[in-house]
């Protein structure tokens, strides 16, 4: 079997230390934002170590970064590894660099060893995943499954008023040595691995997630109108008091949405009250729900029942509702074959795994819409991402890595 | 008996006119802020009309007007009628001025019949009950109750920077005509005629209102942290929503605090969440209550339910709890004898009436605590008020005074 043939672990541990030092912060984290000039340095010094491997390196019009290694049919579209390389603001080392790190220790393990896979092979980082710099993330991704760029996104801007045009011209004409490619050429498959983002690994000891899929996601606004009155001489059976019926409301969905459904995800993130003074019952008040489900039936029937009950709670209250869903992403079901081939990978290499559903946005996400695709999470500490805090065991790393390279070789 | 000796209501309803063309709004309401160019001169106007029927003008250290009508005991402490003058920066024409206006038709009712008083009668415009531009409001009766002008009113200012000394030196000085006097001089007693602003007189068809005292008032604020969190990668076993803790306790709480206490009420005003991201369980969530009521113990009582419930909801869901009270202000308790006089008024008016606990702050609050003092409630539209669209029937600013004067009749 393979389980003898490695990855280069301390190599890979090099290469993240190599690229931590690109936008590193004081406080040991990252601060590398989508085509900025420090997301263009791990750009380049990703494809310098590619040109020196002998891998050729693409870019798209998003400026999506592909390295190529060929295999033994090179007529064959590609099998990609990889996660991408822009950082929040105050980001980790870990979050999207190990998933490209890794992809790229693959790569060159494959290449120290000579091995011939029967497909090519490419590494990918995707362009602006985080969305910190300009918003919305998953660009890279999301235009690379639809095979052309948004028209809304001729607009978008960062907070200094950089068109992201500009900053895509630039950032491609900054790696002149990248050949050019059109958009959403087909591709065989997509594995990335990733942090988990989340303490469940790392409190469980199990060092792998087999990722079966992305939750669906809705994002909800709502706004209760009740009316402005004197806290002091309201009595409750004038009150139509928007604080009521939401508080009830909630009280009530906690108490029933995420403890009958361990898959579900209900968070309040945003609320507001309007005036807001101290001594008057507040006119309205506004909330924001970020509802999550693998399953798109759950989501409607959860949904519904959100609404059924904010309305119910108005009803009672005096109040009038008002509902928008602003964003709604379906779940993704990821690809059996890779799934089994990951499990397969983990089994032969000894390495615990299980399981599980990611709950949050990942490339793979979009790209699962358009070929087969499934993730593979390691734990981090305390479940600590978007921070730079984050903080990812070396034996964890390379064991991502591993489970990897050996489901390459499974699939190829 | 006294009935058929009655006010001058065209008189009075001719007055409230004149003095709303004062900061006239062109939505109809006033701006006449305490100690501005408005403000003074209304008081002008007052003092006046005062001047023109033979009555003496006063001024206190803060700004106190007092318009005297001697008694036939001229050596006894006057019993003073009255309200305030400031409005609001979008006010109504009746909050303040009706009370004020409704008292000075007293006086000149008084005058027109050559009623003899026992003691004196003396109206009383309060400086700054509004507190909209000076901070904080009900300010003159505060002084007067206290004898005092508080040291920390020194660095007060209006957001245009004006000292609040310097706008009293002014607004004493632009009255030249008033004689200066002591603040806290005493008093035998304190009657204010205000309109209800709630609805429950009008809804109720009931055209006077007899307050029996004031409620309490303690303003909390609380801040419940938990920890803020990926909101699709945190499955609840990891929740430390303080969301949930918050909703969960203030459902209870309104479940249970009002509507087992008719007294009693309990409103939320503000509420922000930190950091207030769609897409992540907050860190931390603050809020204010407003808890009002006439009984203290039962302040006490519901206080300690509020913090309890806080207590139990922050440690079920892994939250802190920070709580504070930022202000408290007992309850009044109005003077019998006042109150019987009242109602033996409206009986013999043939007015009907209720008893009532007022739930605003007044300035007879703090002269309730250094002379026996009541009030009179008459309805306004909807229960409007702090609102240019304010409204009184002309019948019930005519009934509010003609209880007045069949009040201080009775009493004196």
């Amino acid at each position: 079997m393979t389980g003898s043939i490695d990855i280069n672990g301390a190599r890979l541990l090099q290469r993240l230390e190599e690229f931590a030092a690109i936008g590193a912060t004081k406080a040991g984290g990252v601060n590398r934002q989508a085509l900025s000039v420090e997301d263009r340095q791990a750009r380049s010094l990703l494809a310098e170590l590619a040109v020196a491997r002998g891998f050729r390196v693409y870019q798209d019009p998003v400026a999506n970064l592909f390295i190529r290694r060929d295999g033994m049919r090179d007529d064959r579209p590609p099998f990609l590894i990889g996660s991408h390389l822009d950082s929040q603001p105050t980001g980790g080392r870990f979050d999207g660099a190990l998933g490209t790190l890794a992809a790229f220790e693959v790569l060159e393990s494959l290449q120290d060893r000579a091995i011939v896979t029967n497909g090519p092979v490419e590494v990918v980082a995707w362009t602006n995943e985080e969305g910190s710099r300009f918003t919305p993330g998953v660009m890279g991704s999301m235009a690379f499954s639809l095979g052309h760029v948004l028209d809304a996104w001729q607009n978008i801007q960062d907070a200094k008023g950089t068109r992201l045009q500009d900053a895509i011209a630039d950032t491609l004409a900054a790696l002149p040595e990248a050949e050019f490619r059109a958009l959403g050429t087909p591709i065989a498959g997509y594995l990335e691995l990733h942090i988990e983002q989340a303490p469940t690994l790392e409190r469980d000891g199990i060092p792998v997630g087999i990722v079966t899929g992305v939750q669906g996601t809705r994002w909800l606004e709502i706004r209760v109108t009740g009316q402005a009155a004197h806290a002091g001489t309201t009595p409750l059976v004038y009150r139509r008091d928007p604080v009521v019926a939401v508080t009830t409301t909630l009280s009530a969905l906690y108490a029933s949405i995420m403890p009958n459904d361990p898959e579900a995800r209900f968070t309040v993130g945003r609320m507001s009250v309007d005036p807001g003074s101290v001594n008057a019952i507040p006119g309205s008040l506004s909330l924001t729900i970020d509802l999550r489900h693998p399953d798109i039936q759950r989501l409607d029937a959860i949904e519904a029942l959100i609404i059924t009950l904010f309305q119910s709670a108005c009803d009672t209250n005096g109040c009038t509702l008002e509902t928008r869903r602003t964003f709604d992403v379906a779940p993704a079901i990821f690809d059996e074959t890779i799934i089994q081939e990951s499990e397969n990978a983990a089994r032969r290499l000894g390495l615990p795994f299980r399981h599980m559903i990611s709950g949050a946005f990942h490339d793979a996400l979009y790209i699962s819409r358009v070929a087969p695709t499934a993730m593979i999470f390691v734990p981090c500490r305390d479940g600590l991402s978007h921070n730079e805090a984050e903080y990812v065991e070396p034996e964890h790393s390379i064991s991502g890595a591993r489970v990897l390279f050996e489901t390459v070789r499974g699939l190829l």
